[in-house]
């Protein structure tokens, strides 16, 4: 009311998450103790709370994905706020002026949050550009995925106690993968040690600048890892690319037990889903009770967009109150 | 809070609903008086109680059914619950570990209920074994349809005051019919006498074994029912069966006054909808404001889905709490 | 409670919303009124009243309209009210009985307000004739779009003062236009001066008798006006007509500031979108940021809707409680 948030509130300066490129370590921080503290909630019998009540936030997804889509919808409608869901087909996106006629049509309906998801990398940002809401990037072409970097690193946390010096492999199609990207900046920020691994022709050139080391085998780059980060093989970005075989990727690529006896022995196996069973990863290694942490992840999910939510769509209730 | 549930509730035993087959008699009753005193709460100008408040209810539909998908929907909302609906094409479901994916996928987020309807048969027990929420069968294959069967219970209990010693018809496409097989499930479980009434072809052997007396000549079936449940003729599920010319199938086994005339004067007319109408039912009959309780049905669709729903998501919230 | 609504109250007379034509003066302005009341509510922090809670709105489309679908559900969600969407395909509706099956079931769940679009010219007011909860045109076929005339008015006497006297002209493809007939009638009733302009081919014979002039040449028909409304060129609903190139139809009919001299210098520019930039409209034009009042169309609309549901879905429940 009277106060003003502390100057030091690393969270106060937050208008969208676009990005976690250049995110600084203790809005990172914060967002993370923030969602820590609403995991227990969605484990309890009321999961209601009405910090959004009466607030809006709109799907707005033009590349179909029911598992983030529910995941954020979940989220928003935990806090109170009501949400609409949009799915529209790309293709009836005729780029540019089109896709800015879209939002400027939603923001004209005085939603409180945007939540978008697109196939083209840029596509999330230029719209936060032209509407006065808040905007959530939730995957955009092969540029970021934040949500999905802060739930591992929110399950990692969880785990490990902290980031800071933990050796983390990022396995399989890091050329196409957007969360393979956010998760390099935020692990960057948290201080942990990052490799890829990945075949030559999914391995961009260039990529050690984001402060990586780069493996093209497997054995070797999971040498000593306290956390295997398995990516989807995913063959429909994969146009004029080389296609592996299914077969011949498994062999080289796929986590199973022998591969993974070269990180430590309690590492972290991890993957965004949805999984393929039998391509980048063993049945059996996906649902080792100990260490695979794959529904944990899901869980994550649902509090750090409850934490994100809560801070942009909330925010901006403040300011216009 | 202090007491626990009395010994003799006869729902206090129920996690999920599967089947009706195997269902105790005193389960069945119980969940009819609660839904009973749902009906009002529907015609009411406020319709909406706290019951489910913060409780979330999902439906996961394998299969597209606006219908059954809106009443679930519809009850959910009544009892204050928020709701996720996900289309998933089957198609998209490799079977077993991916379907089950799916389900481990949703139960990591903390859903209340999982209501599901899917094409396979087995697919709905399966995955109530891998959650820890309540399941809902909202349909599976031609195995059963448990809230379909309910409905039609408490239309006809409201109507002819019990189901003990009546005479039940169902007719039609018994072959393929879940919504038969519940019916039969539950009428034996009440106490009344069951026939069905089909072609050859669509008559499954054995079926007798249900306790059900079977026949093939509509007006030999129907002589002296008080209740004739017809079926959609569901050409969808006939693959590598004979099909039934439409105009002949109508001649034999469609309802019409001629048929009708063999049941008894105040006989209801029953069908789960949607209606093929002209195919397996005349017109005319299914519009007789006396004996047709069609629409009566569908109302009380919501009573029924809110009566378990209300014990279901409500019970695993109290074990939680 | 005990009072009964004032006979004068133009408003209490209402049970559906079909169309514009026919509908007193009065209640056009009521629901101005009433509308504009809302205006501010959308604007501020915590959008939400609880006026409609615990009651039903269905949004029933037989026709994809994201936009549309939106706007309705928002103003229900802001209403308090629960929203059930249902997207039907037409061609799955075998006309007449079927399309009453389908409002019947949804009737028998006893729904306070049905949003309807259909792509039927009769198919409302039909569904209407046999429900007993509010209906609500939501756009049908060729024929009428009321909430859309409304939210127009609405934009206009926010920014004119007054539609009486102000002269305006509708452009395009009113043959095929249902928010040209709505806009119409309602123009009419608030004492404007309508002009049509389009070619030949696209203007149907005898539009006079509805109250306008009618012209084929933009230049002309634009002089003196107040208001330019632009209609979006449905291609997809013109089949067996002429269909015009677009390099040609944006020559001589679609507005650019060349066109647009000979209205008034201070008339506004209008669209119900989704636009066709570079077709009926340049896109130079739709972004003037002082004469272009596209976006607070969107934002109107959400008022409207309001102002209508709380009407037609807050009788409903005095009526019945």
């Amino acid at each position: 009311m009277s106060a003003t948030p502390a100057p030091t509130d690393p969270l106060a300066s937050m208008r969208h998450l676009l990005a976690i490129e250049g995110m600084p370590r203790e809005q990172a921080i914060a967002l993370l103790d923030k969602a820590d503290g609403y995991v227990e909630h969605s484990r309890a019998a009321t999961k209601k709370t009405d910090r959004l009540a009466g607030r809006t936030v709109v799907n707005l997804f033009f590349e179909s994905s029911t598992r983030t889509r529910t995941s954020f919808e979940l989220a928003a409608q935990r806090l109170g706020a009501d949400v609409i869901n949009m799915e529209v087909a790309w293709s009836s996106i005729k780029k540019g002026e089109t896709l800015i006629d879209t939002a400027m049509t939603l923001n004209a309906m005085h939603p409180d949050a945007l939540v978008v998801r697109a196939p083209d990398s840029g596509a999330v940002k230029l719209l936060s550009e032209k509407v006065n809401c808040a905007v959530l990037n939730g995957g955009d072409g092969a540029h970021e995925h934040p949500t999905q970097a802060l739930l591992d690193a929110l399950t990692i946390r969880r785990r490990k106690g902290e980031l800071r010096g933990l050796r983390v492999a990022i396995c399989g199609d890091i050329a196409h993968s957007r969360v393979a990207r956010s998760n390099i900046h935020l692990l960057n920020i948290l201080g942990a040690e990052v490799r890829v691994i990945a075949p030559p022709t999914l391995l961009p050139p260039g990529i050690e600048s984001l402060g990586v080391e780069a493996f093209t085998d497997m054995r070797e780059g999971l040498q000593g890892c306290d956390i295997v980060m398995m990516l989807r093989l995913q063959t429909e970005r994969m146009q004029g690319h080389y296609i592996p075989s299914i077969r011949e990727y498994f062999r080289f690529y796929g986590l199973d037990h022998a591969k993974l006896a070269s990180a430590k022995p309690d590492a972290l196996i991890m993957h965004p889903g949805p999984m393929n069973r039998g391509v980048e990863i063993d049945t059996v290694v996906a649902d080792d009770i100990d260490r695979s942490v794959i529904r944990e992840q899901v869980e994550m999910g649902v509090a750090v967009r409850m934490a994100v939510l809560e801070v942009l769509a909330g925010r901006a209730a403040e300011e216009t109150a």
